[in-house]
C-alpha cells in the first residue's frame, strides 16, 4: 500500500468509499467497531481495501494493514460480512507489537462494500450526520451479523437503507444513533430486543466542519492545505473578481466570489462552520467580522495584530454597534496558537491548529500535561439503561 | 506568479537561490530589512524573482509581489542593490491596503543575486549558523550599499565572500552577528565606523532545527510532511531493514535505519535536534528514549499512552537506570498538543505544533491570551552601545 493512500485525511476516504459503491462487493470496507485499552485509531476509523490489495484509509499505524488485506480476500470470497479480533496485548516483540505496540485489542468489522452503504456515504458527501447501526451478535433468528440500518436526524427514527421505517428494530437505539451522529463518535451498545440478545454497532458519521476563509492572497493557501488535510471542507471567499480562486487554492473545496457586505447571503454560517478573516483590507475584514459575530458561528479568527481590531471596535461603536462579551469570545485575534513560527506554512499550521483546538472543544496544551485519556471517552447508554423493547 | 511557489517552506526559498547562484545577476532576491509597525513577515523573509517575472518565497500576503516584480526588473537593468521603502500605513483602500493592511512600513533589499551570496546559502545547506552583513548605507566614502560580509561561528570574525579577513569593517559588529546567526533572526544597526555612519543589515540564517523520526510506519509520512513544510530537516530512523525508507517518506531530507541500541552513533544529536519516537514497538522505543534522554536533546516525544511510558521507567529502575526531573521535563508523553482530532494529519498535526513550540519557547495558547507582540522582538546592541571604532 502506498503512502499517499494510507494517509489521506478522514473525507477522502468517505469520497474514495462513494466512488467505489458501483463496484458492489468487490471492495472490502473494515471498520473499527471496538478498541480495548490503547490504539492508534479510534472505533469508527475506515479502511477500504481493494481486489488488487490496495488500501484507503487506516485502521493501524500500519502493520495490522496487512493482515486486513488477507481477511479481505476471505471476506470477500464468502461474501460476508466478518468481526475479527486482534489483540495486540501480547509480546511486544511479535508481528503485532511492530506495527501498533499500544496495548489494545481492536475489534474489526470487515464487510463486503454494497449498495447498502449507499446511505452513509451520501450523508456525508451532501453534508448530512447519519449514524449507521449494525448487527456484529445476536443469539436468535431475527437478526445476523451484517444486517443494518440508519439513523438521519431529519427522519428521527431508524430506516432500512432503502428509506423504509426499520420496524423490526429496536427503537431506543434511535436516542444514541442521533447523539453519535451530530458527534461524529462510534459506540458498540447491548441491547435485548423481544427476548435476543443483541451487539449492535452504531458509527456516527458527522458532516464535516466548514472552514471558510476570507481573503484571496497567497497567504490563504497553506491554511486551505492544512485544513484540508484535517477533514474541514474548505470554501475560500474572495471580494473582488479579479483572482481565479479555484485556479489559486486547488485544495478548497469550493470558492465563491461576493460582496463584502452580503457574506451572510452567500454563505451558510451555523454552529459547524468556522471563519479565518485574512483579506488584508480593513473594510472588507470589518464587514466580515460584524456579519460572522451576528450570525453566531463558534469561531471568527482574524489575522492582524490586536490594535487593529481594537480599532473596528471603535468603528462598530462610532455605528452604534455593539457586542456582548460572548460574542467577542469568539473572536481569535491575533489569529492562531503560540507556536512561535513566522514563515507562511508555521502561520497557517497555527491557525489550523487553533481551529482544531476550538472545534474540538480543547484548552491548547502539551497532551503530557491533560489529566486523563488522550482520546473522548464516548458514553451513551448502554445495555443497562436502555429498557428492553 | 504560481501558489506552490509563494507558499513554499523557508529551506526551499535557500535551495532555489542555492541553485540561482551560477545565473550570477539574472535574479534579483528580495529581503525585508526592516519592519516598522506590523507586517505580515518578519525583518530576513526572502523572496527570489527571476528574468521571466517568476518568485519563490514570500515578503507579503501577496499583493506588493507584483510591484516587487516589477522593481527587480529595474535592479535587474541597473545591476545595483536598492532599498524600497512600502508604506503600508496609507489609506487602507488603497493598493497597498488590499495586499497587507497591516498598518506596516516594510523596507526591502533588491540586490541581483550574484556569487557572492554563495557563503550564505552554503552554509544553510550545509547545516552551519551565518550571519550576513549587507551595508544599506553610508554616508563615507568607504563603503556603499550593498557592500558586504560574514559572520560564521567557527571564525568568530567578519569575513569577506571569499573568506578573507574584513579588515575594513567594524568588528563591535561581530557580537550582534554571532547572536543573530544562532537565532536566525535579523536586524539593522547603525553605527560609526572612522567617522563614517553606517548602516548594515544582519540577517542571521540559522541551520535548520532537526526533527529526528523513530519509525517506519505509515503514520510516520503525515508527520514528515508537515514537518518539512514547517522548516524542519527531517530524518527519518528505521530499526528493520525491511521498509525502504526513502520511498515510503519522500518528504524526508535524509533515512537511516540502525540497530536500536547504536541511535547516538548513527545520529548526530544536539541541541537542536527534535526527536519524535514512533516505533510503535516497546523495546525499541525504550532503546532510542534511554539514548535520547541521555543525549540532553530539547524535545523527545513519544507516542502512546502515559502508562506506556511508566511501564518503561519501571524498567529502567528494574537496570538501575534513573532519570532526573530536568531530563524527564524534556519528554513529552502521550506526545502533541491537546488540539482533539484522532485522523493520521490531525495526529501528525498536533505533533508538530508541539515540537514548533517547544522549539520556540512558547507555551501552548491562544495568541488572542497573549500579552504583548505576536512576534519576538529582536534587541542587540544597536549605535548608542555598539562603541564606534
Amino acid at each position: 500500500m502506498t503512502q499517499s493512500n494510507w494517509s489521506v485525511p478522514e473525507t477522502e476516504v468517505v469520497q474514495r468509499i462513494h466512488e467505489r459503491l458501483d463496484a458492489d462487493g468487490t471492495d472490502v470496507l473494515a471498520t473499527i467497531v471496538d478498541v480495548e485499552g490503547n490504539a492508534y485509531r479510534r472505533p469508527g476509523a475506515k479502511m477500504l481495501l481493494d481486489e488488487a490489495g490496495d488500501g484507503v484509509g487506516s485502521i493501524t499505524a500500519g502493520c495490522l494493514e496487512d493482515e486486513l488485506l488477507a481477511e479481505a480476500q476471505s471476506v470477500r470470497e464468502r461474501g460476508r460480512p466478518k468481526l475479527v479480533t486482534y489483540d495486540l496485548m501480547e509480546d511486544e516483540d511479535d508481528v503485532w507489537g511492530l506495527g501498533v505496540g499500544c496495548n489494545g485489542v481492536i475489534d474489526v468489522l470487515l464487510e463486503p462494500l454494497t449498495d447498502a452503504y449507499r446511505p452513509a456515504v451520501e450523508a456525508v458527501v451532501d453534508g448530512r450526520d447519519v449514524a449507521v447501526l449494525t448487527v456484529l451478535e445476536g443469539d436468535g433468528d431475527s437478526f445476523r451479523r451484517g444486517d443494518r440500518v440508519y439513523y438521519r436526524p431529519t427522519a428521527a427514527a431508524l430506516e432500512t437503507p432503502a428509506g423504509e421505517p426499520a420496524t423490526d428494530w429496536p427503537e431506543t437505539l434511535a436516542e444514541p444513533a442521533a447523539d453519535l451522529a451530530e458527534r461524529g463518535r462510534a459506540d458498540v451498545v447491548e441491547i435485548t430486543h423481544r427476548g435476543e440478545r443483541l451487539t449492535v454497532f452504531i458509527d456516527g458519521l458527522a458532516a464535516p466542519d466548514e472552514l471558510v476563509v476570507f481573503g484571496s492572497g497567497h497567504d490563504v493557501g497553506p491554511v486551505t492545505e492544512l485544513a484540508a488535510k484535517n477533514d474541514f471542507r474548505v470554501t475560500v471567499v474572495g471580494f473582488r473578481g479579479s483572482v481565479d480562486l479555484a485556479d489559486r487554492f486547488p485544495d478548497a473545496d469550493a470558492t465563491t466570489t461576493t460582496a463584502p457586505a452580503a457574506v451572510d447571503e452567500a454563505i451558510d454560517l451555523d454552529d459547524r462552520t468556522y471563519a479565518v478573516v485574512m483579506t488584508h483590507n480593513f473594510i472588507d475584514d470589518r464587514l466580515a467580522v460584524e456579519q460572522l459575530l451576528d450570525s453566531g458561528v463558534p469561531y471568527v479568527g482574524l489575522m492582524g495584530p490586536r490594535e487593529r481590531f481594537e480599532e473596528m471596535l471603535e468603528e462598530f461603536t462610532e455605528e452604534g454597534r455593539s457586542f456582548d462579551d460572548e460574542t467577542l469570545s469568539r473572536l481569535y485575534t491575533p489569529i492562531g496558537l503560540d507556536l512561535g513560527g513566522g514563515s507562511p506554512y508555521q502561520i497557517a499550521h497555527s491557525i489550523v491548529a487553533e481551529v482544531l483546538a476550538v472545534a474540538n472543544d480543547r484548552t491548547p496544551k502539551h497532551l503530557t500535561a491533560r489529566e486523563g485519556h488522550i482520546h473522548d471517552r464516548v458514553s451513551v447508554d448502554s445495555e443497562e439503561n436502555i429498557p428492553s423493547t
